[in-house]
C-alpha cells in the first residue's frame, strides 16, 4: 500500500503525526522523523524540498531545537506537516522522504535535561500504602491530597524503547536479617507511566502558573520506570528512591504533540480536598488525558491502566514543580507516576498486580511475581481522536538481561 | 605586583591552579580560565600562543571538553599550565593572557549533567535525627552505616557563586495545623558541602569500582545546598526532598583538580560496621580529603566544618551510585552532603547550629535562626598543600532576595 494511504482506523494516521529521531537504513546520521502509519517521514528533508522555513529546525539530530522553538512554531510545523502528508499535490515531492518504519533505527528523541517522577495515581498510592504500611490509619500519607508528590530521577539513564535493561545489583535487607546482602535484584518491577516533555524553558525564580501548561509542554510519551523493589525498600528512608530506580527509565521513541490529543482531554477525578490557589484547576480547561494504556509481559496483556483516573494532572505537576522558582529547561521530562485504575486488572506495576508477590500472575509461559531474565515488557496506548479515530502512542518496550 | 609573583602563602599559587570559565572585561565570550593568585589566565589563548596541542581543548566556553578528555589529558594539561606560569622563559608570552580577577565575569564552569546529593556526615545525620526524631532509639536510620544515602537533585538550578538566591515559596504545614498554607519559606537554610565533578563517563550497566575513582572524577568545589526546611518537612514523605531543595544549589566558580589535593588525602573515620565488598575501602588508598571549610553569614564566621570527618568518601559514593549499573556522564555533579564536625561550632547548617531555631545565633547585625532577606552566605575552604602551603578552594557565596 502506498505510504500516504494509511488504512482507515490506523492510530498513526495524519491526525496523529508523533515526532521522533531516526537513522535511515545504512546510515549513522540522526534526523527528526514524523510517523505516518508504518512509515517515517524525514521531516527536515521534506521541509527543505518544499522550501519550508522550518527546514533548519527539523534537520537536526534531536528534537530539542523544535522543543525550544515554542508553541507558535509547534503549531506551524504541525500544520505544515499535516499538509505535506495529506494534500495530493505534495505527494510526488514528499514521497522520496518516507522510509518504511521497519528499515530505520529509532533513537532517544530528545536530550533529557532534568527528569522528575511524580506519584499521582490515588489507586497506586493507596495500594502501595496498604502493601507497605498495613497498620496505618490512612493508606495515603497526610500530604498526598494537598500536593503532587514528586522526586528527581536520573536523567542520564533515560533510554529509548527497545534498549535492553540490565538487571541491577545492589543492597537489600529483609526486616528480619541482621545485615544487608548484595546481589542482583530479585524483585525487579515495572511502572507504567506517561512522560511529559518540556519544550519552552522558564527563568529561575518565576513559577509557571497552571494556565501556562501548554506554553511549555510540547507533548507526551509512554514511560516505564523500571524499579528494583528490594533495593528501593532498604535505601529509601529518609531521602527517597535512588538506586532502586536510577539504573534505567525507558521512554517511547515517539513524542505525541499535545495538539494531537485535543479530543482526549478530560476532567480529572473530583477533588476531595480543597486545593491551594496555585493548584486549584476548578476554573481551568480540563487537565486530564483519556489515555488507555496496555501493559504486556512477553506479549500477554496483564493490565490496562486508564490514565483518566490520575488525581493530579500534568498541568498541576508543572505548576507545583516550579512554584518554588525552579526553572524549566528544554528537554525536561516528568513522569506521571505509576498509572493504576480502581480495578485489579488496571494496576500499573507487578508490585500491585501480584500484591507484593503474594498472588502470582499466571502467564502462558509460567507464573510471575516479579520479572525474570529474558522477560519483555511492552507498554502501548491509544487515546480518542477526531471523528472516532484513535490516536496511538508509540510503544515502549524493554527486555531484561542478566547483570 | 606582577601577576606571576604570587605572594608567599597565597592559597592560589602555582601549586593550585583551579579551573573556571570567564569572560574578559567588556566581552560576552566565555573561555576556560585558570586562577593564579588574583589573576585569571586565559588558558586556551596561552596554549595557542605556546603552540600547545591542548589549545582546542581549552579555548571552549565550558570545561566539559576538558572533563571528557580523561585523566591522562588532565595530567598533561596541568603539567603544561604549571610550566607556563612558573618557567621564566614563558613569561613574556603568557603575560598578555593574564586578566585581573576583579575585571572578569565568572560563569558556571561546566554544564551539569545529573546532580546527586549525599548525606555522608555522621555528625550531621545524628543531629538531624535527634532534632526530627527525638524519640527514636537510634538517631541514625538502620541503613546509614551500610550505604551512602543519596538522592537526585535538580541539575538545572545549579548556579555559580555570586548568583542571588530568590527565597522560594511553597506549602508548609506544622503538625498541629489542620491544612497546609502557602507562602515564602520562613526556614531558609544552607548546607555546607563539597561537590565532586565527574569527567570521564562510564557505560550503562557497568559499575565503577572504588579503585577507579580518580579515573572518573576530575575535581571538587564548594557547594551550598540551599534548603527550605519548612517546605521540605511537609513534602518529603515518602519520596524524599524535592521543592525544599530544587530552587537553587550554588557552586564555586573554580573547580580544584584532584591532582592539586594530593597532600590533603586522609583516611576516613574508622568504620564501625563491616562494609559490603564494593564499599570496603580498607585496602584502598586514603579516600578522605582534609578540607577546612568556613561558613560566614554577612562576613561573620559561624562555623568551621572539617571535611576529614566525613564517614563516606567520594570514592565510596561514586561506587555506590553506579553499583546498579547507572552510567556516568561528563558533567555529573555529586555533593557530599552537609559537612558537620563533632563540635557545635563545626556544624554545616543553621538547622543544626540553632538546633532547629531553639538557640538563635548572635551575629553582629542581630540574631538569626534561619536566613533573612539580604543575608549573604559565603563558604570558603583550604587544604594542606605541598611544603606547608595551603590550597585554596574557590569560595561560594550567595545573597537571599525576597521572592
Amino acid at each position: 500500500m502506498p505510504p500516504f494511504e494509511v488504512p482507515e482506523g490506523d492510530p498513526f494516521g495524519p491526525h496523529n503525526l508523533p515526532y521522533g529521531v531516526f537513522s535511515p537504513a545504512g546510515s549513522q546520521e540522526r534526523t527528526v522523523g514524523v510517523r505516518l502509519g508504518d512509515h517515517v517521514l524525514d521531516a527536515g528533508a521534506a521541509a527543505h524540498a518544499l522550501g519550508s522555513p522550518y527546514a533548519a529546525l527539523l534537520a537536526r539530530p534531536t528534537l530539542n531545537p523544535l522543543l525550544a522553538a515554542g508553541r507558535t512554531a509547534w503549531s506551524d510545523v504541525r500544520r505544515a506537516l499535516t499538509a505535506w502528508v495529506t494534500v495530493p499535490s505534495h505527494r510526488e515531492t514528499v514521497a522520496p522522504f518516507l522510509h518504511p518504519l521497519s528499515s530505520v533505527t529509532l533513537h532517544l528523541p530528545f536530550e533529557v535535561a532534568d527528569y522528575v517522577d511524580f506519584y499521582a495515581s490515588e489507586n497506586h498510592a493507596r495500594n502501595v500504602g496498604q502493601i507497605f504500611r498495613p497498620d496505618a490509619a490512612d493508606s495515603l500519607t497526610p500530604n498526598w491530597k494537598h500536593l503532587p508528590i514528586g522526586y528527581h530521577g536520573r536523567a542520564g539513564t533515560v533510554v529509548v524503547s527497545g534498549t535492553d535493561v540490565v538487571r541491577p545489583s545492589g543492597q537489600r535487607k529483609a526486616p528480619g536479617d541482621a545485615a544487608p546482602v548484595f546481589g542482583p535484584s530479585v524483585r525487579l518491577d515495572i511502572e507504567a507511566e506517561v512522560g511529559f516533555v518540556v519544550g519552552a524553558p522558564s527563568p529561575l525564580g518565576r513559577p509557571v502558573p497552571l494556565a501556562d501548561f501548554r506554553e511549555h509542554v510540547f507533548g507526551l510519551c509512554l514511560l516505564n520506570d523500571w524499579s528494583a523493589r528490594d533495593i528501593q525498600a532498604w535505601e529509601y528512608v529518609p531521602l527517597g528512591p535512588f538506586l532502586g530506580k536510577s539504573f534505567a527509565t525507558s521512554v517511547s521513541a515517539w513524542i505525541t504533540p499535545l495538539d494531537a490529543l485535543e479530543e482526549a482531554r478530560v476532567a480529572p477525578p473530583e477533588r476531595t480536598h480543597p486545593l491551594l490557589p496555585y493548584l486549584d484547576d476548578s476554573q481551568e480547561e480540563p487537565g486530564g488525558y483519556d489515555l488507555r494504556i496496555s501493559v504486556a509481559v512477553n506479549g500477554h496483556v496483564v493490565s490496562e491502566p486508564p490514565f483518566s483516573t490520575m488525581y493530579w494532572t500534568a498541568a498541576q505537576q508543572l505548576a507545583h514543580m516550579t512554584v518554588n522558582g525552579a526553572s524549566l529547561r528544554t528537554g525536561d521530562l516528568y513522569g506521571s507516576g505509576t498509572v493504576s485504575g480502581p480495578e485489579p486488572a488496571q494496576r500499573g506495576s507487578l508490585l500491585e498486580l501480584t500484591w507484593n508477590g503474594r498472588d502470582p500472575l499466571e502467564l502462558p509461559d509460567g507464573k510471575r511475581t516479579f520479572l525474570e531474565d529474558g522477560d519483555v515488557v511492552t507498554l502501548s496506548a491509544w487515546a480518542p481522536g477526531p471523528d472516532g479515530a484513535r490516536v496511538g502512542l508509540g510503544e515502549v518496550t524493554g527486555r531484561i538481561v542478566a547483570g
